[in-house]
């Protein structure tokens, strides 16, 4: 029997529906990835009564409640009191979580304020889990025969905290127990077909009850198959996700673009570094966010040398050396005006590469000949320059056409990399 | 007192974390908007057992118990009988319902299937809520003082369902019980104190129990007050609304920025609007981040002319003509070269104002001198060029060093326009 778990997040603004709380799923997916099984999860508002409530409840009915939120310093942070409550102790002060948290602003040269003090406080018997990235420490507490674990709301120090130190301890909980069952989750990502289209080339995967599992998800045009692999060894588990991972393989290998997390630009910047060349980008209508979406990547700098954000037509002329008589005669959003911002690019910052997209993201600016969501890309390289034209609208929003727009780019720089354009 | 509400969301996939269920939110605020107030949130799995305890604690702790899912024609979909049991009545077959579920399948042109029969099962004493948009009705049951409301899990079809029949009369529901409660809120966003430091200067407004309510979050450096009024009348709930908005306003002037869902780069388009200034960019270790959350803004043409993302030092000389002799000089990380790429993009763009960003973002590039975290912001205007630095590391991560560098950009463009620099 897998452990079962219950997340409790924490918030007057999750039951309101003012946030929208996202740290409950990646929980419930990481410790998948342990093999506990996650069965409930629960939102509460900043209220000692209903935080009394809810931790009881859990424990009746789960081994492992995982808490996020209500570990700050502020008068609405109850979660510290709400357990030392619930297991009748009292909440006593750690030292060593009191230092580290005078570290954290001490290196900020921000004094302390006396109420940051509150969160170097824990329920007696519990063990402080310290936070290398913020000022809540997080807290591991045994009650009876359940586990609970505290960590913070803030879903960067959630997630650091519980991969560095929960996840080890997890592992080893689950080994006392005598509890080996191996579970091996892998996402295999792809982009340039439709989603239902996907799914019809791959429903004897996704049949129920097929193992090991495979769902198949999309999310702003890339389409992920997340294959789940469950056995008794982590022999049995491994050998069946790879049968199924070759299978995916082989048959989408024309739009599979990164294994696990990494989205396309990652892709181009591994491709980047496999050949050795450079990129520069030249945008219009996206508006900074291809380049945003590389240099965002640790490592970037290597190859990635830059880009104009060309977004009055004058820059266009002045910063690519678009000539205004062309972007007279033929427009803007034009495949001449994205080959000449293209090659502009590739001359000023002397890289190999250069991609450049101008178009109409709306929600104003279309015209019955451009709609908006007309979008042209272009691609220089030592060989030449090509365009390409998208019609990504005119019914999407400005924010979807100019992260589709992105992603085509970036698909095109991959593709091109890869010897397959 | 406001109608508590419980919101129990139903299916495997969502407590599993494959599925995030964004359902919950939208009906809390929608309910928030009826003057109903959501206390708890519950994700349970497609399983008997764990439906009928959910069920059964919900109505033990709220009167109105909506739920999302579980409606459909597969053995999966429990809601319908797990509502029965707790009720204590039997399931019965509701002829209109199967009549519009066969003609959904008729006007497609597609045969109803046996399971979808299901479809048209109720709890007796209940009474079908009719789908436009769907197979899966919804249900409207009152057990002893509660309400329970079930609706599909599809969010497209629950959120038909709930405006066109459901808000009406949960409308009807609060009138009938005489509640004629108006909840009115608001967000107030701040920059540029801690949270601490916010909350220290605050405990007045946060206090519990005060009215109106006010709550304190952060999310990446951005500080909100979420202020609550609730009472009998409109007018009183504004007027209390109003009085707590005041004294946050005039507390807080110096560090307010907006209200309401708009991030600084709203404020800086509205400030540029009213202005009828323009603003270029050039940025190194933000990496087009500022531009593109400019860009991603409706009307950011009018005002916003582009940027140069500086990466490599030779493109600092080529796009912004910084000299290459000062930064072989004083290092690209330094107040001298923030400068220059700020006077250098306020030059070839011809804007009036132009921000610049240069630091090393990490995780790699740091050294003793120059530790990651470490970034000089520039502002070039009319009147000529200044610079500021930021101690944003070193144990941050890229990400968020990129995103501070970005906010507190733009806040000083923010800051500039409206005189207060």
């Amino acid at each position: 029997m897998a452990l079962k778990a219950e997340l409790v997040a924490i918030g007057d603004e999750l039951v309101s529906g003012q946030a929208l709380d996202t740290n409950s799923q990646w929980l419930a997916r990481s410790l998948a990835a342990l093999g506990v099984e996650t069965r409930f999860h629960s939102s509460i508002g900043d209220d000692m009564d209903e935080n009394l409530g809810a931790l009881r409840h859990a424990f009746g009915r789960a081994e492992l409640v995982v808490t996020t939120g209500g570990l700050g310093p502020t008068q609405d942070d109850l979660t510290r009191e709400a357990l030392a409550r619930v297991a009748g102790v009292e909440l006593v002060e750690d030292p060593a979580s009191l230092a580290a948290i005078a570290g954290f602003f001490e290196r900020r040269n921000r004094a302390m304020t006396e109420r940051n003090r509150v969160q170097a406080l824990f329920p007696a018997g519990s063990e402080p889990i310290a936070n290398r990235v913020g000022t809540a420490p997080g807290i591991w507490m045994r009650l009876g025969r359940a586990t609970c674990i505290c960590l913070p709301g803030v879903p960067y120090e959630m997630k650091v905290m519980f991969e560095e130190q929960v996840a080890p301890r997890v592992r080893s909980l689950m080994a006392a127990r005598g509890d080996t069952r191996f579970i091996l989750e892998r996402k295999l990502n792809l982009f340039g077909r439709g989603e239902a289209d996907v799914e019809a080339s791959a429903l004897d995967l996704t049949a129920r009850g097929r193992e090991p599992m495979v769902g198949i998800t999309a999310s702003d045009a890339t389409i992920s198959f997340r294959v789940r692999s469950s056995s008794a060894t982590e022999t049995e588990a491994a050998s069946a996700l790879e049968g199924t991972l070759a299978t995916i393989r082989a048959r989408f290998a024309d739009i599979l673009f990164s294994e696990g997390d990494d989205e396309l630009q990652h892709a181009v910047l591994a491709e980047l570094a496999r050949s050795g060349k450079t990129l520069a980008v030249a945008e219009s209508c996206t508006g900074g966010l291809i380049a945003d979406r590389v240099a965002s990547l640790a490592g970037a700098s290597e190859h990635f040398l830059g880009g104009v954000v060309s977004y009055s037509n004058a820059s266009k002329s002045a910063l690519l050396g678009v000539p205004a008589e062309l972007i007279a005669r033929v427009g803007a959003v034009s495949p001449e005006v994205a080959e000449a911002m293209a090659v502009g690019a590739r001359g000023r910052f002397g890289s190999d590469l250069a991609v450049s997209v101008t178009g109409i993201a709306g929600p104003s600016g279309g015209t019955p000949e451009k709609p908006v969501g007309l979008v042209y890309l272009g691609l220089a390289t030592a060989e030449g320059v090509r365009s390409r034209k998208l019609e990504l609208g005119p019914e999407q929003p400005r924010r979807v056409i100019q992260s589709r727009s992105a992603k085509h780019a970036l698909n095109w720089v991959r593709r091109e990399l890869l010897g397959l354009e």
